[in-house]
């Protein structure tokens, strides 16, 4: 199957918040996706972006049962390392079912390593949930290490009323 | 004890440095701080930085015992949920050892939530060590979740040869 990997553009992100749907359907958290294409639109084409993302996009003679050429995506963003540097972390990375197993997952993760490297990335980091063997055989394959079970990290966060707490104890200015 | 929470600058960041190598000593891993001043200067203070720091500074008056008066940092960057949006991620909270107990660390945190609130982040994250109980103790007092415990997120990193490997099996253009 040929494919074609590049940066995505503000024309992609209707195409993106679909497969974004797709991934937390395949999830069975559908109800959990509150931004749609114009908060993408809005966060990753500004001046300081929140996220870059690429885009994986087949020839119209391949285009999916319902006529998508662009079938899968990596969102990833820059994060910082105060003992080595600039990182890269890969938030999404998404392959439409009827498109896997053609090397375009493996495409766009490469892809965000080289674009990573360009930028003087040291890492690529990303997370997976523990019961997802499949994506967790695919990336220790490939060499990662998984710091939760070989450091004994933990993510940790604040969102809703805790978040607001802390905002409303700030130290005035 | 007085102390003013203030974005870094560039003048900061010698500052900022000493205590990054500070906290890796305390954490016994010195020899992993690969990054000095002239990096943060040129990461954290270009057109798109990598980061954002904020430092807690204390008058003249009472200055450490080696002289210092920048006494803490908060080094944090923004991140981005495909689900929520917006989100804001603390990478680094520090406060000198003589300082502690005054309310700088819990003042550096609530300000970055109020910083991250300010640019419509939903969400504060971090990472703790699991053998880390007073710092895990400490934000689960304030309402965090921990995901790891809850819902089984493990971090995964790609580095050195694994991490230029990848990059070299990126499809070409």
């Amino acid at each position: 199957m040929n494919f074609r990997v590049r940066a995505a553009t503000k024309e992609d992100c209707k195409d993106i918040s679909r497969m974004i749907m797709e991934l937390a359907v395949y999830e069975k958290m559908p109800d959990q996706v509150e931004i749609s294409h114009k908060e993408l639109e809005r966060d990753g084409f500004c001046q300081n972006p929140f996220f870059q993302c690429l885009v994986a996009e087949v020839p119209e003679e391949q285009k999916s049962k319902e006529g998508f050429t662009v079938v899968g995506y990596a969102l990833y963003f820059y994060t910082y390392s105060t003992w080595r540097g600039r990182s890269v972390y890969l938030e999404d990375l998404y392959v439409m079912p009827e498109f896997r197993g053609n090397g375009i997952g493996k495409g766009l993760l490469c892809k965000v390593a080289e674009v990573g490297k360009k930028e003087e990335c040291v890492r690529l980091q990303l997370s997976v949930l523990d019961w997802n063997t499949p994506s967790r055989d695919f990336y220790a394959a490939k060499g990662a290490q998984d710091l939760t079970v070989s450091e004994g990290w933990h993510f940790i966060r604040f969102d809703g009323q805790n978040l607001d707490n802390l905002a409303n104890e700030a130290p005035k200015d």
